[in-house]
C-alpha cells in the first residue's frame, strides 16, 4: 500500500505569500511548484525547491494560465499553439531553476481553472500533453482519472498519474460532485481523515449516494493555504502511516 | 580574420512585432532572443528558436530587468538576490525552450538598461555572472570589454566575449561616447561600414578626436528595428567578407 | 443621413505600435481607445487623447480583459464582480486622463473577446452596464443591435449605439456570419465601400443568401492596422460624404 | 493639538492579501489606497474605498512605480514624461472608483522607492507635482518636509501636508535616520507611542544624539502589516487622545 500526498507550493508572488510551505514541506512528498504566470516569483520558486531538495519532495512544475491577477483561477480561451508555448516555457523556468539546487521536475500538474479545463477539452489537453512531451517525454502528468487529459496521454509517449481528494464528495460514477453543488466539499476534518484511509488502503470511496464507488490513485491532494488545513493534512498522513500506508512520491 | 554579427530578435509580444527577424537571421550569426522580461512571448521565443536553427544561427539568452512596459530600458535597482533569480528563470526558460526545437542556449547578452548597469555595478554584473554560472558555467557573457562585467566574470568559471559597435563613436579611451552627447551615433551608413570593417581587420577604431584606438571584439553589434537598419546590416556582412573576414558565430 | 465612423486606436504598448494613428484621426468621428489592460500605456492614452481632442473626435473607453499578453482576444471566466471593478478601473483612468487634455470619455466599446462575450452573456453584459451606470450613466455602449448587451442596457439607465460593420457578411437574419465561416470577411475594398454607403442610406446590407436585411446602424466600425486599411477607410469616408451622408459622431 | 494617522491600505492583489485593513480603518484617518501599479486590484480598490467612505476616513491615491513583482520598492529610472502619465492614469482610476462609492481621492501619497525618490529628486518630484497639477491642484501632496517634493510643489498650485515617523529615528538635523543604520528602526513600543505624543503635543522628537529637535508634522504614518502593527497604531491613537489631541484628517 502505497500513496502520494500533493500540495500546492511556492505560491507567493514577491513580497505576498500563501500558505505555509515549510508546514507543508514536511507532510507532503510532492511539491506543485507555481511557475510564475499565476504566481511564484522566481526567488520564491528557488528558495521552494532549495527546501524541497532538502527535505527530499519530488518537485512538480504547476503549469498555469497566464493569469496574476485571478491566480489561474479564470479559465480562458487560449488557443492551442500559445497554451503550449506558455506551458513550456514554465516547465522550462522551474526545471532549470530546480537543477540549480540539485533537484529537478519530476512531474507536471496543470492548476486551477487550467486543470479544470484540460479535464475535459481535449485540444487544452492536447496541448498540455505536447508540452510535456516535447519537453521530457519522460514526466507523468498529475490529474483526475477518467479525464480527458488521461485520455490524450494514454495515446502519447506521456504517463499520467491519478489523483484523488479526500475532501470532496464524489458521484456514484467516481467523478467529483462539482464545487456549487451542497456537500461537494467535506467539511468534517475526521471524515476526511477517514476518507483518506480508505482511498489509499481499500482504494474506495463513499459517494454522496451512500454507495461505494472505486477510486483509483496514486496521491491524494491536500491542502495548506489555512491553518486547520495544514493541521488536517498532518492528522492524513499520520492516519495513513498508523493504517499502514507508506506515504511516498509517485516518482 | 573572425568576426561574429549580433542582433536583438524575437522582440514581439502577443500581437506586438518589432524589427525584421526574417531578414536579420539571413545576415547575423548569433541572435539575442528576448526572454520574456522586456518583450518575448513564449509563442515568439519559440518561433525565433525554430528560425535561427534553421539557418544554424547561434542563440543568446538577452535576458533583462522585468519591466515590459519600459522594454526593459528603465534602470531598476533590483535587490542581487532577485536579480540573480530572474535572471536564471529566463535564462532557463528560453534554452528549455530552444532545446526542443533542436537548439540551445550558447550565451548570455544582458539587455537595455540592464546591460548598461552590468558595465560599471559589480553588484548586478555579480548576480548575472552567478546566475550564468549556476545554470551552465560554459555559456559566454557578451558585452563591452572592460566593463564591470568583463572584471566580475575574470574572477569566475563563466567566459565573456567582447563586442563592438559600428554606429557608435568611441572615445581617445576606447569606451563608447555616452548617447546623449552630439556625435555619439554614426548616422552615415557608409562610414558605418567603413568601422566594421576596420574593427574586423585591423582592430581598431577611429575615435572622436580622431586618433585610432584599439578595439577589441569578436562581435559586432548590428540593428534590425528599422528597414534602413536591416539594409546598413546586411551592407556590414557583404563588406566583412569582401574585406576577407570571415564571418561566424563565436559559440 | 448621419453616420459615426469608429475605429481602435491608441493600442500601442511602450515601445510597440500598432495601426496608423495619425492617419485615422483623420478619417474617424470617434476613437476607441485602449485602457491599459489589453494595450495602451499611460503616455499612449494621453498623446491619443490629446491628438483626438486636437480634431474634435469622440474619445470612447475601449474596455477589455486584462490580458496584455493575448491582446483581449482570449475569452476570460471572470467573475461578474471583478469584471466589473475592471471596467470601472479603466473607464476612470482614461476619462481622467481625456479630462486633463480638455476632452473627456463619451462612450464605452467593449474590446475584443469581451465584445464578443456581452454580445451573448447576459452576466457580463451586465457587468459591462452596471459599470457604466455607476461611473456615468450618460455614456453610451456601442456595440451589436440585438446583442444581450443591448437588452440588458434597455432595462437601465445606460443607452447604447448600434454600430455596423462594412467588411463582414451579414446572414438573412441580420447577425454577423462568424469569423470561421467562408466568406465572412470581405475582402473586396469596392465591395466594403459600397455595403457602407447602402448601410448609411438605405440602412440595408445584403446577406450571404443575396436578400437584402434592415442593418439597424448610428455607427460603422474600420480597421486601420494596415496601409490597406487606412486607405480603405478613407474611401468609405470619402463615398459616404459623395453620397450626401454626413459623417459626425453619435455623442 | 490636532494630529492626522494615515496608514497604506487596500495593498491586496486578487487572492493575495496583505495588512488587517478592517482593523486598521478603525484606527487611522487617512487611508493611503494602493493603485493597482505596485499592489491593489480593483476589487480591492472598490472595497476598500467602501469601507473608508463607511467610516470617514479620507482616501489617499497611493501612486507607485509600476512594479507589482518588486512592490513598488525597486527605484526605476522612469523618464518624466512616463512617470507622469502613470501617475495621472492611477490617480483618475482610484478617483474614479471612489466616486462610484460616494466619495473621492483626497490627497496623494507616493509609495516605496517612489516615496524616497522624490524626497531627493526634482525631476521625479516634478513629475508627480505635475500630474497632481493637472488632475486636480486641490489635492494635497502627503511626504517629507523639507523634502525635494515638498520644494517643487511650493513653486505650483498643490499644496504638500508634512508627516512623520514615530517609528524612526531622526538625525539632529531633523531628517530620518537611513533605512540602513542601527537603531534606525525603533523597536520598542511605549518609546514609539511617547514619540508620537511628543511630535503631536510639542511638535519636537528626541535625536539620535539626544538632542530635542523640531518635527513639523500635521499626519503621522502608521503601520498595519502585522497583528503587532496593529496593536501599537491603537496605542498610538489612544496615548494621543488621552494627551488631548485630536486625532482628524487633514483634508
Amino acid at each position: 500500500m502505497l500513496i502520494d500526498l500533493n500540495a500546492d507550493l511556492g505560491e507567493g508572488f514577491g513580497v505576498f505569500r500563501l500558505g505555509d510551505d515549510e508546514a507543508l514541506l514536511d507532510i507532503v512528498t510532492s511539491a506543485n511548484l507555481a511557475c510564475g504566470f499565476h504566481s511564484g516569483d522566481p526567488v520564491t520558486i528557488r528558495n521552494t525547491c532549495a527546501a524541497a531538495v532538502d527535505r527530499g519532495v519530488a518537485i512538480g512544475a504547476q503549469v498555469s494560465y497566464r493569469d496574476l491577477a485571478g491566480f489561474g483561477r479564470r479559465e480562458m480561451e487560449v488557443p492551442v499553439e500559445e497554451l503550449y508555448a506558455e506551458i513550456l516555457y514554465q516547465l522550462a523556468a522551474v526545471d532549470g531553476i530546480a537543477r540549480t539546487m540539485g533537484g529537478r521536475v519530476a512531474y507536471v500538474k496543470p492548476h486551477g481553472a487550467l486543470y479544470n479545463r484540460v479535464c475535459r477539452d481535449p485540444a487544452q489537453a492536447g496541448a498540455l500533453v505536447d508540452a510535456v512531451a516535447d519537453y521530457n517525454a519522460s514526466l507523468p502528468v498529475l490529474t483526475l482519472p477518467g479525464s480527458a487529459v488521461h485520455e490524450i496521454a494514454a495515446g502519447s509517449k506521456v504517463a499520467t498519474v491519478s489523483e484523488a481528494f479526500a475532501d470532496r464528495a464524489y458521484t456514484a460514477a467516481g467523478t467529483l460532485v462539482p464545487r456549487g453543488r451542497p456537500g461537494a466539499v467535506i467539511a468534517d476534518p475526521a471524515a476526511v481523515v477517514a476518507r483518506a484511509v480508505r482511498m489509499a488502503v481499500d482504494g474506495v470511496v463513499v459517494a454522496e449516494d451512500g454507495s461505494e464507488v472505486a477510486v483509483e490513485a496514486r496521491s491524494i491532494c491536500v491542502h495548506g493555504d489555512t491553518p486547520g488545513a495544514v493541521v488536517l493534512a498532518r492528522a492524513v498522513r499520520t492516519a495513513l502511516k498508523e493504517a499502514g500506508v507508506t506515504v511516498m512520491a509517485f516518482t
